[in-house]
C-alpha cells in the first residue's frame, strides 16, 4: 500500500521503517525537504533514518505525502497538527483515512510536560472538523514509538491499543494494520469523540513514565 | 480506626460498608442529615445503608464527620469537594491524611458526563491548596465503587490502583488500606501534582465504561 506520513519525527521514523520492512511503498513528509541535504547523518535525522532503511523510503514535502498515499499518518505534534495539515493540502486529497496519533503537549514549563487535552481540546475531532473528507481514526497515540510497532516486545503483547473515528470501515481497517504490528487486543472505542479519552489519557501516561522510569509502559483493559 | 467520609453518595456507602465489614468505626457525614428522618428506605437511600449494615454505622454532619475519623475520605463529587470540606471545617482537623477518591464531571450536557480534569484543574492539588495541613492522597478515583472494594470481584484481580500524594508515609498508610481491600498492584505516582494524571484518566475511564458496557473495568500497567 501507498502510506503518506506527515512528519518526520520518531514516530514518523518508527512507524516508517516497521512499514517499509513490511513491504509498503512509504514517504516520509517533511516542512522543509531541502533542509535535509544539509543534515548529517547523525542518530534521529532523516538521512540516517534514510540510510537505515536503506533508501527504501523517501523523503518528500508535506503535499507530496499527502498526495502520495492511499493511506496518510499524522505523525507530527498534536499542538501543531492541523497547520501541518493545511501545509500538506489535505483538503484537496478527497476522503483518504489519516491515522492521528498525535498528542498536543505543552513543553514550555519543564518536565514533564503539560498535556493539552481536555474535553474542549482534542486534535482528532480538530483535525475531522477542519479536513471533513478525510476518514480521521485516532489511534497509537497512548503507547511510545518502539511500542507502537512491537507491542510484543512488551511482555509478550496481549496489552490494548484503542481505535476512535466517525467510519466505521476506516477503524476495521486500522484495526487490520494494527493486528499486522502484533496487536491482539484491539478497543474499538466508537465515535472521534471518544478519541477524548485516549488524548486525554497522556497526561497519565507520563505520570506512569515518570513512575515507572520507562517509556516501555501500556495499559491491559481488564473487563 | 475511627473513619470519618464526606459524602453519602455510591461510592460513600460502597466504601463505608466495606470499612465497617473490617471493624473500622465509620461514620458518613451528609451535607443536611436531618433530611434523613424524612427519606423513605428507597434504594440507595441513607437510611437503606443503615439498615444494610446494620446500623454499625452512623450518619452524621460534615463537620462531625471531618472531627471524627482518625482518616478522613472525600467522597463528594469532585467539582463541589473543596466546598463540602469548607462545611466540614477541614481547615480545623490538623494534619490528618484525607483520601480524595473523587471526579470533577459535568454531566450538564448529556452522557457520558465530560471530565473536567485538566493540567489546571485538579481536584486533588485544591484540596490540598485549600488545606494545606490535611495530607492529602489521591486514590481509588480511577475505578467504580464495586470494584474499589473488591478488585478480585473484576477478573480475579491484579489490575492497577493509583496513590499520589506529597507525604510518602500517607501514601504508604493508604497503600495498606488498598492491601486490606484486596489490592495487589498499587502504583504509587509520587506527590500530589501526579493526581493530574489519574483524574484526565477519567476520561478514558469514561470511554472504556462505553465501549466496553460495564463499570466493572479496569486497567493493569503493564511494564
Amino acid at each position: 500500500m501507498k502510506i503518506g506520513i506527515i512528519g518526520s519525527g520518531v514516530v514518523a521514523q518508527t512507524l516508517g521503517a516497521k512499514l517499509i520492512e513490511m513491504g509498503h511503498d512509504v514517504v516520509v513528509g517533511t516542512r522543509d525537504p531541502k533542509k535535509l541535504d544539509d543534515k548529517k547523518k547523525m542518530a534521529g535525522s532523516l538521512a540516517e533514518w534514510l540510510a537505515r532503511v536503506g533508501n527504501k523510503g523517501r523523503v518528500v514535502s508535506f503535499p507530496e505525502a499527502a498526495a502520495h498515499g492511499d493511506l496518510l499518518i499524522n505523525a507530527t505534534s498534536g499542538e501543531i497538527s492541523v497547520d501541518a495539515l493545511k501545509l500538506a493540502g489535505a483538503d484537496k486529497v478527497g476522503n483518504k483515512v489519516l491515522i492521528d496519533t498525535s498528542n498536543a503537549l505543552d513543553f514550555s514549563k519543564g518536565m514533564p510536560p503539560r498535556s493539552l487535552a481536555t474535553q474542549d481540546y482534542c486534535v482528532a475531532e480538530q483535525i475531522q472538523s477542519a479536513f471533513p473528507n478525510l476518514r480521521v481514526v485516532k489511534s497509537l497515540n497512548t503507547v511510545g514509538a518502539p511500542v507502537m510497532v512491537n507491542p510484543q516486545g512488551l511482555a509478550g503483547g496481549g496489552h490494548t491499543i484503542f481505535v476512535s473515528g466517525n467510519d466505521k470501515p476506516a477503524r476495521a481497517a486500522v484495526g487490520e494494520l494494527l493486528t499486522a504490528f502484533g496487536w491482539t487486543d484491539i478497543l474499538d472505542l466508537g465515535d472521534l469523540s471518544t478519541a477524548r479519552g485516549p488524548e486525554m489519557y497522556m497526561a497519565m501516561w507520563l505520570r506512569l513514565w515518570g513512575a515507572t522510569g520507562t517509556v516501555a509502559v501500556n495499559i491491559k483493559v481488564v473487563r
